[in-house]
């Protein structure tokens, strides 16, 4: 058993996040409708804002809820009980005072200011289909404006653990607010962690994460497929072979097999929970590294940090929406006590 | 088994509905925050802006979904397959654009203008305990400037019914273009259904509503508090003995206890269709007069619009949110065939 190392530094916080601020609309779907529209099950793609409203006018009723993957994972954070900072940038339009309303509610910080011209708030349309897969269309809207001067440097340094989501590579702008914040964070005292966020996120930037988790990352989250698309590997073996090594940490989530942590030459198989029927994919992979990273920065050891972000992931395929609708500390408490 | 009356008239579509037109905002809630803002469990209550905003800084993660009691009923009568059509004013705001996708979406008619100037589109912050009951906040914003100028008078008289809902009476405007909408339908040879909406509204507005039931309503919807407080009545059984022959139709719905109609001399019991467990009560009343005026539209016998409405309301509160997220033509063919 390896226990995870905290910096010797007194931190204010344990993860700050950056990421795109994101408000979802849940709309079930079909595998017809998915075809016709040319989207691929289980993947994100980027679509502007005339993209948007047509394709919002072609579907059903929705349900809306905050989301953004790395605010999703910041928010599930502060929900255990972790101290979570999120920065990313909304409109000062409806849907951004949900989104500042639904981080802070469950006690994250976030301070950066809303934009009061520009495009509105970033929206996801969310298809899930019966099988409980999510097949999202992302229009960034104003978070895709976030820059170097939007960052709160500060809060940055509080922090244990600055957690990336892949998905700010899609802007100029905020990957070089990435960049900026993970030289920060280095030079006092803490670790990067990303998320590869999507498979096609990967195959578009596929140089820049192989360079970045080489040189700058302590903590990679990805899934099977972002894994294998990093390396153009045949199988999740082959790619987690490759991935070895190169950071302190790789947490590779399999759905419905668990996930396997791999650090040094050290390999742990964490199974998955399932805690009911499954209803929406939505916000799995967020909660998987919410809960890691909440028991990573209490010292716990790495196959508990695992048992924990299986235990979130669990949990929030079992309901619509990638916030937990659940007291999170109380499912810790009957599940792994 | 008595038949409902479909007027003799060709009429384009089978209810049309006048409501305030409100995106809910859900959230849980304890027993013990209700009691310390002073709310009344399953009541609604009007808030204005300013109370909105401090009673939403205090409540965690929501779901926003389009509400509003008579917008719903109209939308559940869409997703049945019945010709519906709704008046209801929004802003030219998210909120608003997101209420006229989601009555849109099921294929209800929805044409009134967004209001470009004033009040926001309105918003109910919808409280659920873990007994699935909800408590409601309204601020009614843009939906209280509904005015006789906003009525699509055209679209009234090609209605069999008119559907109104009864937190229309907390709006001078509002209650205006009923009353002018109320003498359209009857001259167009319709009948008139009337929501009581809520204990603390027929409180509010006793005497009006009573003259309504008296000379203006054909159909009457009410669950037993609404009831019992209309005739300030010791029991159930009282109230019904109130009611009986002042309309051509009551129905009277008893939560757990299934619903009871009166139409002349008889008396009709409906047992209620228990689906799964009891998630969240938003929207039952709501759909219960959708599938009873779906059926009533369609011909049915009295007692099978009752069985309608009681499998519709059944649905809606195995799930979060007041519009259904199944087939609700599927149910009907599963459970009523």
């Amino acid at each position: 058993m390896t226990s995870s190392s905290i910096p010797a530094v007194t931190k204010t916080f344990d993860v700050v996040g950056i990421g795109n601020a994101i408000v979802d609309v849940l709309v079930q779907a079909d595998e017809a409708f998915l075809e016709s529209h040319g989207l691929t099950k289980g993947t994100m793609a980027l679509i502007d804002e005339a993209q948007a409203e047509r394709l919002y006018a072609s579907v059903g009723v929705g349900l809306e809820t905050s989301g953004g993957s790395a605010a999703n994972t910041l928010a599930g954070l502060a929900q255990l009980g972790g101290r979570a900072g999120f920065i990313g940038r909304v409109r000062d339009d409806q849907l951004g005072a949900i989104f500042a309303h639904d981080i802070r509610a469950v006690g994250a910080r976030f301070d950066t200011p809303a934009a009061s011209l520009g495009p509105s708030t970033a929206r996801c349309l969310i298809l899930v289909t019966a099988d409980a897969q999510r097949t999202m269309c992302t229009y960034l809207g104003a978070s895709v404006g976030l820059d170097p001067e939007d960052l709160d440097l500060d809060l940055v340094r509080q922090a244990k653990v600055l957690y990336l989501e892949g998905y700010l590579w899609d802007s100029e702008d905020a990957k070089r607010a990435f960049i900026t914040a993970a030289e920060v964070m280095r030079q006092s005292g803490g670790e990067v962690a990303l998320s590869l966020s999507d498979a096609f996120c990967v195959d578009r930037h596929r140089d820049s994460f192989l360079e970045l988790v080489d040189g700058h990352v302590d903590i990679l989250f990805a899934n099977e497929m972002e894994i294998t698309s990093l390396y153009r590997s045949e199988s999740f073996e082959a790619a987690a072979d490759q991935v070895r090594g190169r950071c302190r940490v790789a947490a590779l989530t399999r759905s419905a097999l668990g996930s396997v942590i791999l650090s040094g030459d050290q390999t742990i198989h964490v199974p998955p929970f399932q805690l009911g029927p499954l209803v929406d994919t939505t916000g799995a992979g967020d909660l998987y590294a919410a809960g890691f990273l909440y028991g990573y920065t209490q010292g716990e050891s790495l196959e508990r940090c695992g048992q924990i972000g299986s235990l979130c992931a669990g949990q929030v395929v079992t309901q619509l929406g990638p916030r937990s609708q659940v007291s999170l500390p109380e499912l810790l408490a009957s599940h792994l006590s």
